[in-house]
């Protein structure tokens, strides 16, 4: 059966690696054979990857909600932008979370140009020069054209700050999407750091979200248009910054009517 | 009076940028005087670019031919993709005619990747790596990313090739538009060529085209949409390559009406 993939192209239902997207988000068999059937049987010509997701995420909250929102993380990462979060200030977020410092949107003086950088992080004297790419829509990968364009900023950068300072300079891409196979021969032929969704093997962006419960508030899924623009307004931009908030102040700050919030803190206790 | 950019904004129509637009076709003062009032008093709000070129093309016809083709040669140049031409066979033709070698769409070993170059040109022993940014619609102008990202590609291409070859390389980003500030910065500090629309003062794209008659078909305001394919399916891409035949040729190879195939011949032999 053919379905409607993010980039607009269809392509035939593939049972094994949706099943193995279960599997993936850390799904027991159990679950995975239970949901693959359940999904499989409601399908209809052209979903979308989206339809497919929405149901898959309400039969995983049923057996377990920290795997729904694993399951959904990816997601709930492209609606960031739209509802209103900045991703550069999301990832400068989870880059503190691991000892870094960082700015963000920092002016920096090159050999020819002045560059805007989307973060520069600090770690043990080494700086951290990010080049962000972020895509709202699913169906991107992120392209070698990124890693060279910012290769080359990262050398014009270099060659100012090397005349006076001993400091070493890492260039990095980071992106929410998959990268292409050339971006990742050349980032590494080229000793450029990736980071995006799936890449690296070890320490990839949902790896360093899951690995310390940095969840964004969007993955909640009792969390409806209004919640999410609540939240942003407020800049709470993790789940787990819910916790300091009891259901009378969801209510009165947020002016949430006290099912949902309720459900958002239900859901907050079981996610961090 | 407010009209209508390419790029979607609207702005305050400006008479003298209109009136200067026509000097710089090559207009005597006499015709500018003129058209400028004779569009002026025609203009509605919120006419777009694309609708004053047209009224303006009308007029600047009626006083010389060749005048009007300067005038609609960017947008010329802009319905070649469209049209069903290739630019790079576009740009490569115009090298050629300035005594280059040139091969589109070679494949380039790097050092870190293979790299596919849009055209790469040869003269007095120098080889000329270009990269081309092609846009089919107004109101895009060429940034520094285009120019880092060939500057990056460029640095992989010579690492891979100074090893074992004396020969020098010359980095160039060819384009239809105008480039940014930065972008002309940033190339001018790097030794990349550019060239582009009013770019370089001397030697500019259209300077280029001018200097030797080498007009795209697109340019011929008798051409319509089914000439243009008629021609683009024959290859046949500089309105001088029209001098080859004769009114019956066109009528025969093309099918084109005896009244349209004898304008087309009027106004060629009036271009080159």
């Amino acid at each position: 059966m053919d379905i409607l993939k993010g980039s607009g192209e269809t392509e035939t239902f593939d049972r094994d690696k949706f099943c193995r997207s279960l599997r993936l988000a850390g799904a027991p068999d159990r679950v995975v054979r239970k949901v693959c059937v359940l999904v499989e049987q409601e399908l209809r010509p052209n979903a979308s990857t989206e339809q497919i997701e929405k149901k898959t995420v309400r039969y995983l909250a049923k057996e377990d909600l920290l795997l729904a929102a694993r399951y959904r993380l990816r997601s709930a990462i492209m609606e960031l932008g739209p509802a209103g979060f900045f991703f550069e200030e999301y990832v400068a977020a989870i880059l503190r979370e691991y000892g870094y410092k960082t700015q963000v949107g920092t002016i920096m003086k090159g050999h020819c140009l002045s560059h805007e950088i989307d973060i520069l992080a600090e770690k043990e004297n080494v700086h951290h020069i990010i080049e962000l790419k972020y895509h709202n829509r699913r169906g991107f990968k992120t392209d070698v054209q990124v890693a060279m364009y910012s290769y080359a900023r990262f050398l014009d950068i270099t060659a100012a700050h090397k005349k006076f300072e001993e400091k070493k300079h890492v260039a990095w891409v980071v992106t929410n999407t998959k990268f292409t196979k050339s971006a990742i021969t050349y980032a590494t032929c080229m000793n450029i750091q990736l980071l995006g969704w799936q890449y690296p093997k070890s320490g990839s962006l949902e790896q360093l979200i899951e690995g310390k419960s940095l969840y964004p508030v969007t993955v909640l899924s009792s969390a409806n248009r209004f919640v999410k623009e609540q939240f942003a307004k407020q800049n709470l931009m993790f789940v787990r910054d819910l916790l300091q908030y009891s259901l009378s102040d969801l209510q009165k700050k947020f002016g949430f009517h006290p099912s949902l919030a309720n459900r958002l803190l239900q859901e907050t206790y079981t996610l961090v």
